[in-house]
């Protein structure tokens, strides 16, 4: 499984996502989920993927070799694709030429054609946005109401973002949440794990201020799992216990 | 849908289910989840039930009109059987005789044959026990390792109970922290919904000594989700935001 986050503030964007595949869990691999695209100035784009490992790196292939749009006469790509809405029509018509391709097989096989993508960035001139691609190829986009969108296992890190994530939060705060929310979903699901990507990009940069690699032991992400963990157990031990009567 | 769960302790059981139903999101209704039957000092048995109404009912009938097992002669019901883990068997039977005639025709709908339960209790002179009960009849059981069990909508309140819940923890603390791990729930999920049913029982009483409905406006509930979100605000905003390089 994997776990993905992409908030979209008035500062800019944070992308986070974990790095564990896995086939079974006799099977675990690590594999890059984000990737980034970058002429810095001029556009930055970064997609992640969450869902059948064969499905997204025949999606992210196809996207990289080009594919032709409806109006163009040249293979669109993220290098040359005209804006982000664009760029997730052609994230979403990958998808599609993929479902084409192995959709029919993987269902003789009783595998879901499984994939969700996130698409954030900006081309100089145009908007910053982010997008969220279903298997179907069709898209939805994050807005100033619901700024944060995920894929894959995001139950378990729902209901932080959900209290604290909003438009107008500091970047590295939302970043900061969401490395709180990728914890929580670490300690209840095994299939999510370690090392993690992360992208941060202000608004009208174009550029990534911060693309890092948080590796196990990493001195800041174990610093706040610990913390995290003690406020907690703070937190529900300075609750009184339930004074109901025993009727 | 649903959230219920039950954790086994060393000093007994707790019992907590919502009572939101839903087909569909503007078909929203109030039935009570968490089912009792209890003969104070003899036997006490709560079964808590998620999945498709119409399949927990019938279930739930069948196990009170009583179900012959394979070495008794006169119907088995909670009031009769004879331990625990044939509780287990009994609910398991009725599941699979409502498969029976209802699967295919659910199937024929496109309809999955949705249900889990959660069987607590004990009867005099055997062991207090914690079950789930599986779609297939089938079931598990908590142990001290593992000492909770949840189903319906589990995965957004499972983190804090993976951090705090053991089986020497204080049964009202437990009480609390299934009222957080609810909370949580309630709030990502639109779903699982007051009133909330809990139950409460002390090993070796086989009586309960809590019965309660937690009705929306419930002063220590309302004290508790606001004491919660603070606690987890202050949480997050003591923790630094990250130092990582601009690199």
């Amino acid at each position: 499984m994997t776990y993905c986050v992409g908030v979209l503030l008035k500062e800019g964007l944070v992308m986070l996502s974990d790095t564990r595949t896995n086939a079974g869990v006799d099977n675990i691999a690590t594999y890059r989920k984000l990737h980034i695209h970058e002429q810095p100035g001029e556009r930055t784009i970064a997609l992640a993927s969450s869902g059948n490992l064969s499905i997204t790196q025949s999606v992210l292939s196809l996207i990289n070799e080009g594919l032709l749009g409806p109006n163009s006469d040249e293979p669109e790509t993220f290098a040359n694709v005209p804006s982000m809405f664009q760029a997730a029509q052609l994230v979403g018509r990958a998808v599609r030429d993929i479902h084409r391709i192995d959709g029919e097989s993987l269902e003789d096989h009783h595998m879901r054609f499984d994939i969700a993508m996130l698409l954030g960035g900006q081309i100089k001139g145009r908007r910053l946005r982010l997008f969220m691609i279903y298997a179907a190829g069709n898209f939805i986009e994050a807005t100033p109401d619901t700024p944060f969108l995920q894929i894959g296992e995001h139950k378990y890190g729902k209901p932080v973002l959900d209290r604290a994530v909003h438009y107008d939060t500091d970047i590295y705060d939302a970043l900061k949440l969401s490395l709180i929310s990728m914890d929580s979903t670490m300690r209840s699901n095994l299939a999510v794990g370690l090392p993690l990507d992360c992208a941060v990009m202000r608004r009208d940069t174009q550029r990534l201020e911060l693309n890092k690699r948080i590796e196990a032991g990493d001195p800041y992400f174990e610093d706040l799992r610990s913390r995290w963990s003690n406020a907690l157990r703070a937190a529900h031990q300075g609750i009184p216990r339930p004074p109901y009567d025993r009727s």
